[in-house]
Order: structure tokens, then sequence, then C-alpha cells
């Protein structure tokens, strides 16, 4: 019923994240309906982020200037003592949003699945390592990652890898989030939040 | 904390249907994260899309090919005594899926929205009398609408406007829908549940 | 932690429509905040609903009163034709809401599970045969079940059980729900709603 | 439609905590389905309760026994150097269920609404002033409450109101509950967790 051009986009943006093929029919039909200009306007610039963005040769996010270092990196004010790995770009946003941490950043690419070797090898523990080797300004290495699974399975992992390097090893409190209720929060959260009372 | 070019493709982005800021710089992280060719292959399928996608120009349905007319208004056994005016392209779709309908439809471009003149005049109303006066053999027309409060509103505009063409005017029936509930159905469903009974 | 008697009674409240343990201990500790008139008040009221409520001859929904038939049942002016078979009294009390019918009803107590004839047992088919074979004024069946798989299943069972009767013998008509969608629907639920346009 | 007694009972259940009129009335037949032994062993438990049942002298937790204190306090191995203030009697058994907390509890019976005098008027702050006053081996007082805004207004009040005491007077950590997410966090959730790590 629809034509083959059609389906291959609804395939293409079907595999942007979140994105079912509802979605991208309905992006379809909104491309159809913008202006000629509008559109080249949304090519050029996925063009020229393409060609313009570039990953930060510290901490792997993307960012766009001349320099190796992002802004972030090659700040002079920042805390390098202080470094925070973290599995994705936005949770680096995240974090930079309250403004509490003043250290750098190290984005590993994901998390451990859990046995899974082909996945593991797409993590920067490589990369990882050699930060922490290459800068015995490192004090503390800060494991901030999602309370899930995934995220424990990780820390796990980067605590018994980055051992060897004999630094301080912390990972993120726990505790009730804001909005939190007693009533509904598990065991786990609230005996953290007890222990960390103040 | 973001470069301009990233902020502006955001922007762009946050257009898409459905689509907000946290989910638009997700589909950043995706696209730095596509090899070139990938993101060659989405640039290139959206501007073929945009190139070679026009408007039928009997229905406003979006098609690839040479003639004016797409395949389902080119197609000789489809009953063209049959006109279902739809809301946009996707109920075209859905109703399509259903193997049901073997009518013509006809694309409104969107819905009556309560007493603002200038989004009504968006509406393809002018081109929907023309087909109505122009094409003798319609006998009835389908006003397929959401029986949400800017269907509801389409349906009494519409059989208002195609009245004095004298043709049959019908609407979709209600009912309960799969799944569902006497317990949760509002008593207009149930009514029209009960007087639909067969 | 909880006292014995506590317990017994969050476990009796626990079999309560819809109760789970952490309700049933919320009952528990509203009601031990109560003011010991007010506890009999609920106490007092649940003895009398059991003392005084039956269960209508005809029909089984619970009543209140001295006659042998329900208020619905006993109404001169109510449609004896008709017949309304229903899986409980909530859903009787959801049709009466709509003010569209005039017949009368007949409460079956549950639907047919797939398969498991202890619960078949339950339902009271039984006394459904002997109305309809002792009430020749009956000329229609309406089995108003929910369109989910158990009301389905209900649906074909009662109408083979009911054939040998010769009455008619219909069911709820399906479409769009008020606020439904073309979007949303599934094929069924618009199919019967493009059929059944009006 | 409903007979007076069913009315009631409905209107009685419907004021029980997260109760409305649907699942009131499913209580009711519920009730008239089950067997006269059935009902008048939940109407027994009821009474037992209310007759049985009181409240804890120190900390107001309800409870069954001879003595004035119950479980908790009369406890000689809990801490009583340690007071755990909370809103109400759930949320005592949701802290006693992570099994790491030794000290003893006090229930407010509600939180700080903002600025209904009448709803403060309910909270049994008079007897918690007397528990601390009375009370020279307490030591630290934790204000265990949501953080919610009602729970964040009520720790404000109390430790104002408890000020004069000369106690250490503490909250609950915040943080990342279990299963939450870096990208879905607010910001003071994740400050607090950052500030937190360890």
């Amino acid at each position: 019923m629809q034509s083959a051009s059609i389906q291959k986009l609804i395939a293409l943006f079907s595999k942007f994240p979140t994105i079912g093929p509802k979605t991208a029919a309905r992006f379809i039909y909104y491309l159809i309906g913008l202006k000629k200009e509008e559109v080249d306007e949304i090519i050029g610039s996925i063009s020229y982020l393409k060609k313009n963005v570039k990953l930060c040769s510290f901490c792997f996010n993307p960012f766009e200037g001349e320099s190796e270092l992002c802004k972030i990196c090659s700040n002079p004010v920042r805390d390098k003592s202080l470094l925070c790995i973290i599995e994705k770009e936005s949770d680096l946003n995240s974090i930079e949003k309250t403004a509490k941490y003043k250290g750098l950043y190290f984005i590993l690419g994901g998390t451990v699945p859990a046995l899974r070797k082909a996945d593991m090898d797409k993590l920067r523990t490589k990369e990882l390592e050699m930060r922490v080797k290459n800068h015995q300004e490192i004090k503390e290495i800060i494991l901030a990652f999602n309370s899930t699974a995934g995220g424990e399975a990780t820390i796990l992992y980067l605590e018994r890898l980055l051992k060897p390097f004999g630094k301080k090893i912390t990972r993120l409190g726990r505790g009730l989030p804001v909005g939190g209720e007693l009533e509904y929060a598990d065991e786990e959260t609230l005996s953290s939040a007890l222990e960390g009372r103040k």
C-alpha cells in the first residue's frame, strides 16, 4: 500500500531510539508536509553534525570545535582529581545540570550486560584503564551508574577492573528520591535512606 | 554545554510528532554513533522522499509514481460510489488494514478545531466540495473520524457542508471495542452498543 | 510484628475484590481510628444487608423487600419480550444507567472460563434455560457480555445452549467507543465500526 | 435502583481509604455472595479488633495485649536512645521490614498540611514534646517522612518544634532509589546522590 521509498524510510526511522513503525510513519507524513526548505534545513543540520561533531579525546563526549578536548575537559577550572564514569552522553548532561559536580567525566559507552562477551567489547574499558593509568592526578573515581541490574553489574565489574590502580572508588548514594514515599520504597532503598540519614 | 549545531538539531527533531527535547537528544547521540554511510543513507532517503513522493490529485495520500493518482484511486476494482473522508494519512492505512472497505478516500488534512478560523482554512474543504460536485458516481459519503470532541465537531461541520449535494452521509458505528467491558464503558458507548445489537 | 487479630482481619479483607494486603492493612488502621459508634454502624449495616437483602427469584439481582421479585422484574411497564443476559450485578447497573433498555435481565453469575468444568457449574445456566422455557413471552435474548476473551466464549456457549428455544439471539454492537481513535483501534473494532455505519 | 440498605453500605465503604463507589458496590456483591458464616467471621473479627486492639501508650502503634506498651516499645533490646518519628502505622511496618533500625518509634498521626490549623491539631505534637521531654535517654530524633511536599513541611515544622530540646535531629538520606536511572532523576535527587557517594 505504501510506496517502497516510504517503507524504507519507515524502516530507517524505526531504528531511532524509542521509535516504532507507527511513529516512524508519522515522521514521514510530517516530512512530506514540510516545505522543501524546511526539509533541506534538517538534512543540512544532520550533514553538518556528522561532519563537524567529534568525540572528545579524553571523555568521549561529542562536541564541535578545533581542539581535541571538549569544553569540560579543556576547562582549567574543573577539578582533575575527580573522574566520574558514566554510561552515556545524557547521563553527563543530567549530572552537569545539578551544577554540583566540578570534576571530569568518562563515557563508558554502555553497561555490562549479563554474560555477553561481544557487548562487553564495545565498552571503552581499555581506554578507561589508560586514562586512570596516565593521569596520576586522579584521586577519586565515581561510578555514577543507574541503580538497575545493568548499572549494578557494571559497578561491580569496574570496581574489580580499577582496583589495581589504588584509587578511591565511590558510587552514588542511595536513598529516597524527591517525591518518594516510605510506603512504596523497597527495603534496600529504605535501608540506605536510614543509614544515610543526616 | 552542548554545541550550537547539536542544539539546533535538537530543536528541529523536537518539532517531529511526539518528540520532546530528551528524545531529540537521544536521536543526536544515535546519529553521532552511526557510520558515515548509515547517516548518508538516512539523508539520501529523506531527499528521495521529498523529491519523488507526491500527493494523489484525488485523495491527497502521498505516493511515489508517474501517474496523477495513487494506487487506490487508480485501481479500477475499487468502488467509486463510496467516498470515505478521513482526518489524516494514518487513518487511511488503519482502514485499509481491515480489508473491509473497497471504496475511495479523501484526506481532509485535519479536524475542525473549536472556533479557530485560521486552522479551518488548512482543511481541504474546497477540494472536498469539488470532488463531491464533480463525481456524480459517489452515492455515499462516510465521515470516518475519531469519536473525540474534534472528530465529532468535524462530522457535524461536514454534514452541514455536504448536505446540499444530496448524497447519503454516514458515520462510523459506535459500540464496545474489542476488549471493552460494560463496567467501564460510558453511557453513550453502551447505549450505542445496545441500539446496534445484532 | 502485627498482632494475630490484625493479621486475621488483613487476610479477610485481602479476599475482598481488588484488595491486596497493603490496602487491607490501611482498612485496619482506618477502623482502629474510627469511633466505636462508627464501627458499630458498619457492622450493623453488614448484618442488616446479610439478613434483609435477598436475590430476585427471576433475575438474581440482590434487593431488599417482601416480594419475590426485584423492582425491575415486578415493574409492569418493563418490556417482558426482551431478556438481557449479563455476567454480574454491576453490569445491570451500567445498562440501567443508559436508560435505553426497558426489558428484563438475568444475571448469569460469571463467564465461561476456558475449559474449567468446576467453574462452569457455578454459572446459572440451568436457571437460564428454565426462564427461557417457562416464559414464552420472551422474543429476544440479548447476550450483553464484555468484548473480552471470557465474554466472547460465554456468548458462543450461550448461543449454542439457547438455540433449541428458537428465540432471536443478539449481542452488543461493536464499534468505536466514545473517545476512540481510528489510529489506535484494532482491525476488528474498526471493521465493525465500518459495517455498522449509519 | 439499589435498595436503601445497599446504598448506605456503599456510602460507608466509600469512606474506606482508596475506595470509591464502584469498588464499594463490588464489596456489597461480594458480601451478598458469601455464606452467612463467612460474613459472621468478618463481623466478628472487626468487633474483636475494635474491642481488643489498643494504641501503645508510648508510640501509638495499635497492638493487642494486656500491657500498656506494644512489643517494640516493651522490648528491652531496642535502642532507647533513638526515636524515629513517622507519619502513620504503615511507615513503621515499612521500616521494621528493613531490619536495620533498632530504636523506638513515635507515630505522629499525619503530616503538616499547608496552612490548615484544624488539621494541625490532629497531629500528636503535644504528646511528641512530652516524650522527648520525659525521656532524657533519647539522643537522636529521626524525622522519617516522605520526600513529598507534605513530608518536607512536616520535617521543617518538627525541626523547629524540637530544637529547644537540644537533641540531634536527622532526616532520611536522599539519593537514587533501587531501580532509579540518572536520566530520569530530578536534579535534587541526583545532587544528593552525588554528595552522598561512598
